[in-house]
């Protein structure tokens, strides 16, 4: 069993040693030693922290950072983003998602919930890669509520390799939307959640045009409550966004103990709303934070929403205490990774050995608070090695085959969009 | 006089050279040559672009990032901040403003415009690490409306030295705010300003209750009105927050043609309000960004401040066309330098020597729409060389003395506040 020992290394306070065996958190403590030939890091000047799980994603989109901003959603889809999406290949798919995350890594992110197609490509840039990710199996019906071909198509290329999958890739039941998916379609996945045991994984109440519609729709409900009816409202759920979630439905899905992946960059960019973090805390909802795709963020920064999603709570509230920082690492590494059943996103003994090392000589890190350091002022630079399930991913911020990732993306990014 | 030549650089969408003379940008164009023992800079894979200008800090207070977050204003001034200031020297100031500096510099920032005391230590920092600076001849009065004695001596220190100061370092008035500096004080700066001809930098409209107090004491005149009584509404003004501003007070400010200082991030985490930028470019107000301190902020970005002044606007007018990127970018960068009279911020023959160079294999930067990507997705790891005044300040992300700043900081910090 491979062994990494991280010498002297800042943790809870004072300085430590860390062994990891395996995929797991073996010791802590001083003066660890690890067997012959074990890798060894120099942790002097650096911190130990969970890292980050992006519990929202449309990785491939990463290829479309900047094409389009500035604009109204639907001229944003229609003009913009759709029409390059419907020339995408596995292999675009592919390039795209390991830019991603290579981004992700950078930016100390070892987990991505993810909602895409062509998603046996995602999986295999993650493998590649050897970061854990989410992959949904995708719904998003036609106007007689089918399934497209290509759509069908994907789900069961992606369904007849999973055996071949590592334990880093789950994979999820993802309906679009309560817009894009029928009643009919929904309570199918319900039905495939309970059978199976995958998490549903789908955009909800983005935005108060969904409610509207949703309530002129099906007899008044909001949409927590109309999935609710569809017996898409339990434990196994992750909803995108929840912006428009009024005290009703924050108290029901809070009751029914469903997941929240807040995004608070993208509803911003997109002028969604602002989810209103403090009264989900309030409610006792269970929130994780997402990035959503990079074309309406523009990046997948988890340090950028963090900073995002405290401001934006005590802008929103008009208490500059709502939502301290230790409550906003906390969604965006131990809630992350609980929401999908991740025995991580906690540095322990005999978690799995995912974390990463930051550098308190850099100037945005030495304030004396490294949580609040980290939700307030960190950025990628601060970053210094990235382990996850027991490999070492960076170390002094080097990721391996980083050029020739830039390049292949560029190339097509040039390719698809001409820019 | 000193050459460098930028060779094969990024810029307006083609490849060339830059030759710098002295402290001017002396040529633009392919194949340039420079004199023999100029410096000579490799651009390839690099974007030149015009750098940040910081138009409102309070620089030494770097020291106190982190120190204390997530509480009232009040509480947060009189428990921890104010305890804490009335104990710095003036060599501590130095320390932070050092420390401020470095950041600055590693986020692409060469000017900052500063309030705070023991001034001439801030003027020493500017000087030594070679950064432009406007710096606060400061008026704070107690009760009885008087300057306190440290104020007086701080001033006067600053003002006796001012011939020894290099041309980078600016003097303004900074009467503090309407509610610290009485009516008959804010008259006295308004007839210096009109004497010297320095500008003056005051805090104003910063929350609803600035507002609802100078409403009360002052015949229901807002605080724009009111400081326009006092003489103070002209061009040579730089009004820090305007968070309260109402329709009356954009139109009035923006006919006297005074300067708005927007720092969204401290706004946002004070949780005093949302500026409505849309509104101020509307009204034609003179608008550029500032950072504010370090300890309501965290950190020194001008890249943060764009992302959250970009995304604040689209959020609080429901637009996502409201402040879009390349307006943003300009506040930032151009309109800084263009309040303070500086003949920078834009890339050009014949202007000062101020840019950046950022590094395009970035995968933040890698979106092809690099105004975007640098308003949107970039941090301080992209920015690789900075120059300013025709002085090369980092290279590489190397800045001199770095260790020697972050530990002098350090071991400061744990002096005065014990973590």
């Amino acid at each position: 069993m491979s062994e990494i020992l991280i010498k002297n290394a800042w943790f809870n306070g004072s300085e430590t040693d860390l062994l990891l065996k395996g995929n797991r958190i073996a010791g802590i403590g001083s003066g660890l030693n690890a067997a012959d030939g074990a890798k060894v890091i120099d942790g002097t000047g650096k911190a130990v922290l969970p890292p980050f799980y992006n519990t929202h994603s449309h990785a491939a989109m990463t290829l479309l950072r900047g094409y389009a901003d500035d604009m109204e959603l639907f001229k944003w889809l229609n003009e913009y983003i759709w029409p390059i999406e419907a020339k995408l290949t596995a292999e675009d798919v592919y390039i795209g998602t390991r830019l991603a995350i290579l981004e992700m890594i950078k930016s100390g992110t070892v987990f991505f919930n993810d909602m895409y197609w062509l998603q046996l490509a995602t999986v295999r840039a993650a493998e590649d890669m050897k970061v854990r990710a989410a992959v949904g199996v995708m719904f998003l019906e036609d106007a007689s509520g089918q399934l497209s071909e290509a759509n069908r198509l994907s789900n069961e290329e992606l369904l007849a390799h999973r055996g071949e999958f590592s334990e880093r890739i789950i994979l999820t039941l993802a309906p679009h939307a309560i817009y894009t998916v029928s009643e009919s379609g929904l309570r199918r996945c319900a039905e495939l959640s309970v059978e199976s045991g995958m998490p549903v994984h789908m955009h909800l109440s983005e935005t108060k045009k969904e409610v509207a519609d949703c309530r002129a729709a099906h007899n008044g409900m909001s949409p927590v409550e109309y999935i609710g009816t569809a017996g898409l409202l339990n434990r196994n759920l992750i909803a995108a966004h929840c912006v428009a979630f009024d005290d009703r439905d924050f108290a029901i899905f809070a009751e029914a103990g469903g997941v929240i992946s807040h995004m608070p960059c993208s509803n911003s960019k997109l002028a969604s709303g602002c989810f209103d973090l403090a009264r989900a805390i309030r409610h006792g909802c269970r929130v994780t934070i997402g990035t959503d795709g990079c074309a309406s963020n523009n990046n997948l920064s988890m340090m950028d929403e963090m900073k995002f999603a405290a401001l934006n709570a005590k802008l929103l509230t008009g208490d500059p205490a709502a939502a301290p920082a230790p409550a906003v690492y906390d969604i965006g590494t131990r809630s992350g990774a609980a929401a999908f059943g991740l025995d991580a996103g906690v540095i322990a003994e005999g978690k799995l050995a995912d974390l990463i090392l930051v550098d308190m000589n850099n100037t945005l890190l030495c304030g004396g608070n490294l949580i609040s350091d980290m939700v307030y002022s960190a950025d990628t630079s601060c970053v210094d090695t990235v382990i996850c399930d027991g490999n070492v991913l960076m170390e002094h911020r080097k990721v391996e085959n980083e050029e020739e990732i830039v390049t292949a993306a560029r190339d097509c990014r040039r390719r698809l969009t001409g820019k």
